[in-house]
């Protein structure tokens, strides 16, 4: 019989234990960080109805998403990411969920996208939103849950851009161009881009003026040093004066300062973030030791999420960390907290005939809270076993000596200690 | 214009905090077990190539699976269970894992099958093998690892039904029925469903006596208090004596014994497992107190799981938890690890005015590894601030009083402590 060929679609990728288990890692401490925050987990299918899923849309997404009929003749579609189906969620149980209602969402989305580098078909998303209030404390909250992530993964420096699309509207407004907003947004996204003097002379064929786009590029252009305030102040000077959106920055800028966290956000209007969704702040965040990855996380607040399926006005803010973005700037970076990746703190290379000594001081160190491998050919040779746990990247071996005692050896350091005492193991590799 | 209406697909189902959290929490633990005895976790694409799913295979499978055309003219589907893409991964990758390979994998798979109560097209599977040793040490490895799991989950009274494919193919050949060993096993399985008599009446079909049928069922059937060990000597009796699978399956029993946990053991040959591919020992796991459930969690050993991708031998021995089911069980039994399934320790309820307050008070909470939820619209009445929290399962609620001080409240026992200190409040938590 012919072997078939044990290859993945293109796009796709294997996740071995070494990445793996970096990843399982990164996802449970932000996972505890949310709860920390009271935010709560849901699920949602990873297939759905493509009429569901797409909405009113269609047109580019349409070819990016993995769309089918199945065997009942549904038209089926696996997930694009997370925001739609929560959408569709709260729409479906809004009656069951205590408002203002805060969830986190981890899982896989797919998407038909041409693989490039650090870009796949299949990948992780991680959003977490507050729904049911509209005020400066929950975008604060979002804000200050995401400052408390970053704290926690010890990525070094990082900082919050954040704007507010209702004051840029408010500058349009001012200005009489409200109306080619889409496509100035879409414009003013690529800045980075194409350079400003590409997205000037674009502004002004959107606009029908050169002094317009000048404008436009003053607001979005932000003077260095600039502190939140003066850059508050700077916006209502261009869009004509106080209003809502800077009242709410304000509001948001004294939370950040009663909570000692201002040193990491910074008022940059340059963020508009293309999605026509948003419709109050907007946000994306840069890792200072790794701008190169590009924003890492990155969210908003809209207020219509869920009018596609329900008349409820459910108000939201939320955002979105790329996992796999994050997890290669935290390699990088060679993050603390993916320093250890070993599948065990010892390993047990015993000898034939040791099996039942082997399992049972296993199973009295595992009691003890010790991560135990019993290495389980042990008719191999030594040079096998010792390459198994360097493989495991495990640091300690355990071993039986001729009495019956213990040898727990470092690999690395290749001391000793022979001890007949389970608690001195224990004591020995928590050194 | 018009809304959609916010439905999922038939079988599906949107995972609510009040099932997410404990299914979080579940699968959390596992995952601590099984890191506890140095497995590793690896993932796989949803989505794979149909022919490297479905190999040889097809038949049944073909019509339960979720397949389709992708965009790029590739025939690709979403995988149906974790073993499959194993084999395929195992080929794929086993020049970079050190041998013995211990892994587990807890992800969603996808069938097209009817649903019925309980059963679902989209589900979370558990798996987890040992590959590349063939030995009773890394069979009881697996027992007893199912073995820590479950007394971790707190069930109360759980068995192990093992029996061992072998013995029953040596009986088979003893008896000149080898030939017949698939329909026997198909006609076997449904001891439990169908009873005695029907078995009996197909097993006479099957192998054309009703004597010989009669000695399959003298084999199957367990006489009460049966020991572990006599049921070996039994079942050498009637296979010709004693073989490697009988040697086999005392070296396990040795080493369950080693370790004191022969109680949740019993040797139960009419556990023979349908699936074609077991070579070795096979079991299924059944909770005391909660029978109707079934097997939450069964398996064996292969030994040429991988052999449709590569040549290369490598056998293996895994278990699978059927996670939905065990959810199932851990409610009913009212299992304490679910107890807890509030979203924080306490609720900030504060007034407008008192953000900036509230706020801070929340992350000198967090800093002490308090949960911390701000009730976010200060504005609504107390009723909906104690129903919130009522809804969340939140036990205390925080308010401030007119001189700033804290307002600690016990929602069950209505008890209010006053104090302005945070460590205080995290000792009045921890009574």
């Amino acid at each position: 019989m012919s072997l078939i060929e044990p290859i993945v679609l293109k796009g796709f990728r294997d996740s071995l234990p070494e990445q793996e288990i970096p990843k399982k890692k990164i996802m449970r401490a932000l996972e505890d960080e949310f709860q920390s925050f009271g935010f709560v987990p849901i699920d949602t299918p990873a297939l759905e109805y493509t009429s569901v899923l797409l909405g009113k849309g269609g047109g580019e997404t349409d070819k990016q998403i993995f769309h089918f009929t199945d065997n009942g003749g549904r038209e089926v579609a696996l997930r694009f990411d997370l925001t739609v189906p929560f959408a569709r969620f709260l729409a479906a149980h809004s009656s069951l969920l205590a408002l203002p209602f805060k969830r986190y969402h981890i899982n896989k989305v797919w998407r038909g996208e041409n693989p490039q580098k650090g870009r796949y078909r299949e990948f992780i998303q991680c959003d977490f939103d507050i729904v049911g209030a509209d005020n400066a404390e929950s975008d604060f909250e979002i804000l200050s849950l995401m400052d408390a992530s970053f704290r926690m993964l010890q990525v070094g420096g990082y900082e919050f851009h954040v704007a507010h699309r209702g004051l840029f509207n408010a500058f349009l407004d001012f200005n009489g161009i409200r109306d080619k907003s889409i496509d100035i947004l879409r414009c003013v996204d690529k800045l980075r881009k194409i350079g400003e003097e590409a997205v000037l002379e674009q502004l002004s064929q959107i606009t029908g003026s050169r002094e317009t786009a000048g404008k436009i590029l003053e607001y979005i252009d932000r003077p260095e040093n600039e502190s939140f305030e003066e850059g508050i102040a700077r916006l209502e000077g261009l869009a004509g004066g106080e209003n809502e959106a800077s009242r709410r920055l304000r509001e948001i800028l004294a939370l950040i300062r009663a909570c000692g966290i201002e040193e990491h956000f910074m008022l940059d209007p340059s963020i508009t973030r293309g999605l026509d969704y948003y419709t109050g702040i907007v946000y994306e965040t840069f890792l200072t030791e790794c701008p190169q990855i590009g924003s890492v996380c990155s969210g908003g607040r809209y207020n219509e999420l869920a009018s596609l399926y329900t008349k409820e006005h459910l108000p939201g803010v939320g955002s979105s960390i790329g996992l796999d973005r994050l997890l290669a700037a935290l390699e990088e970076l060679k993050s603390p907290l993916l320093a250890d990746s070993a599948s065990a703190d010892l390993v047990i290379l015993h000898r034939p005939g040791e099996e039942a000594l082997a399992m049972k001081s296993a199973a009295a160190l595992r009691a003890r809270g010790v991560k135990v491998d019993v290495y389980l050919t042990p008719e191999k040779k030594a040079k096998q076993q010792y390459d198994y746990a360097a493989r495991n990247r495990i640091q300690f071996s355990l071993s039986f000596t001729a009495e019956g005692a213990y040898s727990l050896k470092n690999l690395e350091t290749r001391e000793v200690t022979v001890t007949s005492s389970v608690d001195d193991i224990c004591s020995q590799l928590a050194r």
